[in-house]
């Protein structure tokens, strides 16, 4: 019987150290629909191999977004064929998008931080304890002694920041913050890249939020807010894709809801529903329950059939996991 | 000639926890319109001061809001009239509300950190480089090696978190994230305060921005943003206060836009206006221009006439100071 090529072998940060120092030239692969900690990592990890004479190239299937200018860096030209592959902040080869049909199978390293991760790569250094996998990079480049330059300290800051909520989730630790006041030595302007990632909205996007505020529909004695985004707002507004992301935080911060749903139109009768959910629901059976999945406070899943009907759809899933969770009986502060 | 009282001795923060320690009646006043920096610094300060047998109440102009609940905590009934006074992140007497007449002139020592403070009490230590005065109450219980239990813990957490935007403002340090670090050795659950204080916000407040988002007037080639909050918007919505901060935080948040301007009606032909800007403009010389003041980024004036006069005013302001500014050619990202 032959050993599954899908079982990684899995590295410390030590032997991860030294599998970087003996090899010369890299690839490194982001995910698609690239973030902040995705491209933090691929890039302080570029930043640091530079700097101990290594050749390196950052590749991401998508465009990587202008607001990440500031530590996004020209990287080098490189025969990939001849490269070693390494893989940052990815959990399963079809997170790397259109590469996946070219590096999927050849991928040498990956270091992530997602209890998930499929373990697709030959070698894997995880540690699901990381806040980011920004914060496996710094730990990573302290441990090799390579020297950290402002554009590697802007680009894990960055990854910390975002993928933490600037500080605010339940993934952040004390090293979390152990790391951040180190990351404060170096020249970065925190409070500008917070600026840049948390408090700057697009108008059309400020407009589309006004729009979908105007679909907020309650049920279930207000327990249940429900937003829709119909494929009629994004044309009127421009707004598409990642713009849309931050319509499932607003379903999730009014006072006394404890289930978030928010339904955006992916085609003609598709709809594409995320859910946000606090105890005693459980957003993952109710996304299952419909065909999708996902994480007991966040889910998700695609569904056909006009507006009305996928409404219905999620509003009664909502209302099953709410009569067997007795959520009748309590509700988030 | 007699040295004026409104001059504070200033203390070192030895001589600050050799002042508390020699004492043991305390009454510790917080600001009016309690935040969570005063408020946690208020019942950090108590927390602290029981552990070393001392008797204290903490007292405050307003009623506190309901969210800070979870370390807000009965204090003691004490003879004032014999108690030594103590004020927290209070700048000046006028911020103590109603309190002032009673202990204006009375305050023995202020712990504070705003560089504005009036040294009105007898004693003060201003640490103006502290993000919060929370920060100076952790180092203060840390150097005294009081005992920081659960409470105070919460309670200085949440004054960090608070006045630093959750670690997003300029006016973070190195050290507030060491602090923030070490007050996760406690038992204390930073994300469910973080979703308290950031991430819950009412029914009747998502109805408002839904309501003020349609009032979004864009000038002067869409750099500056202009919002209002009518009294009808009040009433209809019940929103009023404290409900309203919000909004400036939309007025600076949007792309390309470099004077946010939000206008609220609090009288008949009453407006407080509020100004957020960003280099080259500057906010608190178009408030003084005006009749009101503040600081270069966050300014405000209250102002007469009907919404279309006061808007005129405020957009006359905005307009002289781009002009002397030269921020036709300049913009922030």
């Amino acid at each position: 019987m032959e050993i599954s090529n899908s079982i990684s072998n899995e590295l410390t940060l030590k032997e991860t150290a030294k599998f970087l120092k003996k090899h010369d030239n890299f690839v490194i692969l982001t995910h698609s629909s690239p973030d902040g900690d995705t491209l933090g990592a691929g890039y302080a990890l570029f930043y640091g191999l530079k700097e101990i004479g290594k050749i390196a190239a950052v590749i991401c299937a998508d465009v990587i977004p202008k607001k990440y200018d500031y530590f996004v860096h020209e990287t080098d030209n490189i025969d990939e064929s001849k490269a070693t592959v390494i893989a940052v902040d990815v959990a399963t080869k079809e997170l790397l998008g259109s590469l996946c049909e070219n590096f999927g199978d050849k991928v040498d390293l990956c270091i992530d931080h997602h209890i998930s991760n499929s373990k697709f790569a030959k070698n894997l250094y995880l540690d699901a304890s990381a806040s980011a996998t920004c914060e496996i990079i710094f730990e990573l480049l302290e441990l090799m002694n390579v020297n950290i330059n402002s554009g590697a300290a802007s680009a894990i800051y960055t990854g910390i920041a975002t993928d933490t909520g600037c500080f605010k989730y339940s993934n952040v630790t004390a090293k979390t913050h152990i790391i951040a006041s180190k990351l404060f030595e170096y020249d970065i302007d925190p409070a500008e890249i917070n600026k840049i990632m948390f408090d700057t909205k697009s108008r059309k996007l400020l407009e589309l939020e006004r729009m979908v505020l105007d679909t907020a529909e309650y049920h279930f004695d207000n327990k249940c807010i429900l937003l829709a985004v119909t494929a009629e707002m994004q044309q009127q507004t421009g707004c598409s894709g990642s713009d849309l992301e931050g319509i499932a935080v607003i379903s999730r911060s009014v006072e006394g809801v404890i289930a978030g749903i928010s339904i955006k139109q992916t085609g003609d009768e598709e709809f594409k529903i995320s859910l946000r959910t606090y105890p005693p629901l459980d957003a993952s059976a109710i996304a299952k329950s419909i065909g999708g999945g996902g994480h007991k406070a966040a889910a998700g899943a695609t569904v056909c059939g006009t507006l009305k009907e996928v409404k219905k759809m999620v509003l009664d899933a909502v209302k099953t996991n709410m009569e067997e969770s007795d959520a009748g009986i309590s509700s988030h502060k």
